[in-house]
């Protein structure tokens, strides 16, 4: 079996390559490296089952020829920042909604029928049923991301009815873990090592946030792929609790031995489109038999100790 | 106040630029004539409050350069046909999705505020809640083209969110009436004044389907825009009954006093994300004082006698 990985590189991608060839996979690595590493691949390169292509998911040519011959397509790739949405909308239209339709037109094109696909909790807006299911109340857009993703589970759904492809489709809380590059903890962590004295969180501390660790999501990911049987197959992949950004601020200020000035920005949401409370019900897949390892405080301190011993990531990025 | 319509030459949006201008709107009728049709703006043309652009949806500039000066947008142009998704499944993407994203960011260049779109009720895919409401548990999509006018909604809402709009969208049945040019009806009465003895129904016949008169759809869109006040306002736009595609057969041969052998296809789709049932719970919009003024039986029969009258646009297309 040969598994064609878009974002291969990147945090969750290069997980899932890894997984994919201890599964005993050919893994074709498909990347701009605009966010991807070489470096996450090292473990890979190990192995003799892994070819790296670099190429970018608009280039639809290059996407289709570097498709041919792989039997199942874990599409990563994405702009997976929430946050700056508003500044630049035009990027979750074309690096997620049509890059997932490029995607899509290529498996057509190759009679490739299997396709994993992250999508996020954020496609729930700001729910009123937690911990929130996959039928949840049809829920209004808040974020631009998440218009994106929801976009994207629509055409694939749509493609599975019209093309007779099998989707494995699974909404995230925020992945923690090794190689691990952006996101509010990613900033907190980055920011208190310039600054150890003071901190600004965004919004009020306060809003509920749940984060799971990233073995514990490709574990997710890989038992729904082994076990789950319908065309259209949705999963929240999520821990069990959650937490506020205060007590995140806290187990990271306690791990890294500081304690800085905390500043709050105020407001229920930490910027538009933030959720104030995501907490999701992740009953479907452990009913597979999946359940996580890890509690979301031990997920947090094991990101800061990896980010603390790769600082180079931190100072990679502005 | 200066309204634009885009596709306001065609079936939709020809009727609300009527009306737009019988309420004392000044109107900016945008359409590549694709589908639209010049004697459609007749009527609109006798006043002087019309302006019509020749354009389409996805010359961004174009569209920004028209919608100048414009207080409202109403959204109508739209790839509406359900059926041909699985054999061109970019044109859901570009005229819908990627049209829509065109139209939302000439809004936000220009500081317009408010926009009017239509959406389907194709979104719910195949529910499991009769009559469907506007949160019904959250679908999987089965066609193409629900699945880029899903895209659509999400898009707004976040744009909403992001830029301080306000949106009015209407999740439609299948609309009928004056002008209507494409859907089984139409072609119902097409084919049957080309070959009165015979008809080819897809599907079984017994899919249950809900349409509404053009006139009670433009009627409830007007008394959404005058009477919703949430930043994002939903509502479904249907009858309070729906019908088998038998029954709306009969009425359309007994209204041509024609008695044909009827030969059905067979399956309980027409068509690849046909959706066997479709009937919306209106009472949203019936909670703001709208209520449809024709059954569907009248609707159908208002429509034969029209497209009768008008044959020449059973002929224009193929």
């Amino acid at each position: 079996m040969k598994a064609f990985v878009t974002g291969g590189a990147g945090f969750v991608g290069s997980h899932l390559t890894d997984r994919l060839i201890a599964d005993g996979y050919d893994v074709v690595v498909f990347d701009n490296f605009s966010t991807g590493r070489d470096q996450f691949l090292e473990n890979a390169q190990r192995s003799r089952k892994l070819n790296v292509v670099h190429g970018d998911v608009l280039d639809a040519n290059a996407l289709s020829s570097a498709m041919r011959g792989c039997d199942l397509v874990c599409h990563i790739a994405a702009n997976a920042d929430v946050r700056f949405g508003p500044e630049q909308p035009r990027r979750d239209l074309d690096q997620n909604t049509v890059a997932t339709f490029n995607v899509l037109e290529a498996m057509r094109a190759h009679g490739i029928k299997r396709l994993i696909f992250p999508s996020t909790g954020s496609i729930y807006g700001e729910p009123e049923v937690f911990p929130t299911p996959e039928d949840a109340p049809f829920p209004v857009q808040t974020s631009l991301y998440g218009a994106s993703k929801l976009a994207c589970e629509g055409m694939i759904s749509a493609y599975c009815e019209a093309y007779g492809m099998q989707a494995f489709i699974f909404r995230f809380v925020s992945i923690l873990g090794e190689r691990y590059t952006h996101g509010h903890i990613f900033d907190f962590v980055r920011n208190l090592r310039a600054n150890p004295d003071h901190l600004r969180v965004l919004g009020n501390g306060r809003q509920r946030k749940s984060y799971l660790y990233v073995a514990d999501c490709i574990d997710g990911m890989m038992v729904s792929f082994n076990r789950a049987t319908e065309r259209v197959n949705i999963f929240n992949l999520g821990a069990d609790e959650y937490c506020e950004v205060t007590d995140s601020v806290r187990w990271i200020t306690e791990r890294m031995g500081i304690q800085p000035r905390i500043e709050y920005a105020g407001g229920e949401r930490g910027w538009v489109g933030d959720s104030p409370f995501i907490f999701l019900d992740c009953g479907r897949l452990r009913s597979l038999g999946w359940r996580p390892t890890l509690t979301i405080r031990d997920g947090v301190i094991r990101t800061v100790d990896y980010l603390q011993k790769h600082a180079w990531l931190l100072e990679a990025r502005p």
